[in-house]
């Protein structure tokens, strides 16, 4: 997507050096654009944990270029205890999303039984680039099977401006390209679909107001900054159409671990009968685990909720909004029960959110 | 209650000048505790429409010393014409607390019948004084009131902490003693109940991490502070007891106008069967009004959702968090629909939220 109208991916490989993988540090968004290179195991598990890097998606992606780093600047023997190790090491960056197991264990399984270490960094890196064109890919497919809930919702409504709710960053800032949340809204522009986006600010890291509506400025979507309390009063007053949210983890019943605060829009949503949606690549979706609460939800440093960081004489600030001796915790996602969930919209297609209809949408070719 | 370990009221007049108003800056608090002199209505206007003074039941005290600053300092003659267009006035304020209008329309009925301006002056003081002292009682009562409801879950609960959740500031500071919400957790506290308190920031102007937080700090409450999104995960892993907030404006049918967001964590109480109540004074009730729909809702200014004020270096500090063209929306408060609140706390007893139980509530003695 574009930034100052020029074409972007989340993460890449120099054009003359693929032993640097560059990203774009998304702390210092929107205030500032800045590249940052990546050359080693350690600083994509930092870029990870540290947050440069956020959203399932890309989260999984980075991984995968992780696990490519460590073979490729690993000076001893390259033992399967070493990758192994790197694996376990790029896993324990976050817990909540599944895409950083899958894209670890994807290059693990596929590098450990070769021979060399040559082969075993072309493979990982071959892996890590097709993880980021399938996610491009699977982003795409999102907008296109998305759009079309939206197309209706337009028709049905005379053609008048759709309202669209969106929580935290489901944007190309989590993915590599389009976004998840964010594809149906890219593509509905593009067919001419009115639009306008609820923009959650999305506390305590605010990725709603800094990155969201950022990304959707630059990409021209009109939009409002609304306090993470609107949505509940917006809806009661037939001010949002349709949500979308994306999703970190999704069970195989279609329980959704979203950003912190999903659920509660979840709930006003049903309550006043407006339809919500879940974008997600199916590569978010857990086999393995059937009821949400087995998610594990990740609690980060409190320091995230005690202060905030913003704009001050043109330099990022960050200041104290507490009293300096509060306790305060920081959880970083939820879970809303699949019962509140109108439909997943996934690569594959439109899907309800029960185990039988995500059991057949996974079954489907890519 | 407590500042610094010395009691204090939210407003008071100077001990040795009944001419002078003095009132807490709350827009520096926690950062600073500065007393203020109102000797003007147009000060009592500015005081309450900037917010240095705001919830419903000081917002009402506050006005009636507006009405009588405003006659005590009128040099031209005081004309009944007068008299409403100061009431007009201050009524601009704000919209949504019944309060103001109650404790203005109070005080007009009163003098505008009286001859002299002596005695004018003289009964607007004294009734701004009633009100107060009133206020103070009424509070006071919420507590008793409501803490069997606290003991209650205590003794359930094995007399293991009781982990309350509070949304915005319905505390002290909204009143001018003891608070709405507060009220019974000061009360339980003092019968030595073990009580912990989550404080919900309350975005966009944060009274709950400012607010909130300082004050069960200074009156040794143990409490957390927590995004407005983290509520709802709380009550799923059940570490919410019970949910206790205030009311700006409740309709004779049960409906709260409270602090946006309030509405989302009532669907989320509702939603884990966990007990959410509503602590007010019968003086917030308004008996003209059925149906929360017809509340009016106050739309602030949308840089309140932009910037925010904190702490850098020692100073109060303001700055940009979305990107500086963002467009922002402010409503400032949400309806909560009586069925999903559990009860009222009043004043005159605890009641259901229904039209029947309210109207015999309010028909009590005081």
């Amino acid at each position: 997507m574009l930034i100052n109208n020029k074409p972007y991916h989340t993460i890449w490989t120099k054009q003359d050096n693929n032993e640097i993988v560059q990203i774009i540090d998304q702390r210092k968004l929107p205030f500032e654009v800045s590249i940052v290179d990546l050359i080693s195991i350690d600083d994509v598990f930092y870029a990870i944990k540290d947050m440069l890097v956020r959203g399932a998606p890309l989260i999984g992606v980075a991984a995968s270029y992780g696990m490519y780093l460590g073979v490729l600047k690993e000076k001893s023997e390259l033992s399967d205890s070493k990758i192994i190790e790197f694996a376990k090491f790029l896993k324990s960056a976050r817990p909540t999303a599944v895409n950083l197991e899958y894209a670890v264990d994807l290059v693990v399984k596929n590098i450990i039984k070769l021979k060399t270490k040559e082969a075993k960094i072309d493979v990982a890196f071959k892996l890590a680039k097709q993880l980021k064109e399938k996610e491009i890919l699977a982003s795409k497919r999102i907008g296109e099977n998305g759009v079309k809930i939206i197309e209706e919702l337009f028709i049905k409504k005379n053609k008048k401006t759709i309202n669209i709710l969106t929580h935290c960053n489901a944007g190309w800032l989590a993915c590599i390209d389009y976004g998840t949340a964010t594809a149906p809204i890219y593509k509905a522009k593009e067919i001419g679909i009115d639009i306008h986006v609820w923009v959650d600010e999305t506390r305590p890291r605010n990725q709603g107001a800094r990155l969201t509506a950022w990304e959707l400025e630059q990409n021209n979507i009109p939009y409002t900054i609304i306090s993470d309390n609107t949505g509940g009063l917006l809806m009661q007053k037939d001010m949002v159409d349709v949500v979308v949210v994306g999703s970190d983890r999704t069970t195989i019943s279609g329980d959704v671990a979203n950003k912190i605060g999903t659920y509660l829009k979840a709930l006003a949503a049903y309550d006043n009968n407006v339809p919500f949606y879940v974008a997600l690549p199916t590569s978010t979706i857990d086999k393995n685990i059937s009821d949400g609460k087995e998610i594990p939800i990740e609690e980060r440093n409190s320091d995230e909720v005690k202060y905030i960081e913003g704009l001050y004489k043109n330099k990022i600030t960050k200041v104290l909004i507490t009293p300096p001796k509060s306790r305060a915790l920081n959880f970083g996602f939820d879970v809303t029960p699949a019962k509140y969930v109108t439909a997943l919209i996934t690569d594959k297609g439109i899907c309800k959110a029960n185990k039988s209809d995500i059991t057949k949408t996974l079954a489907k070719d890519d």
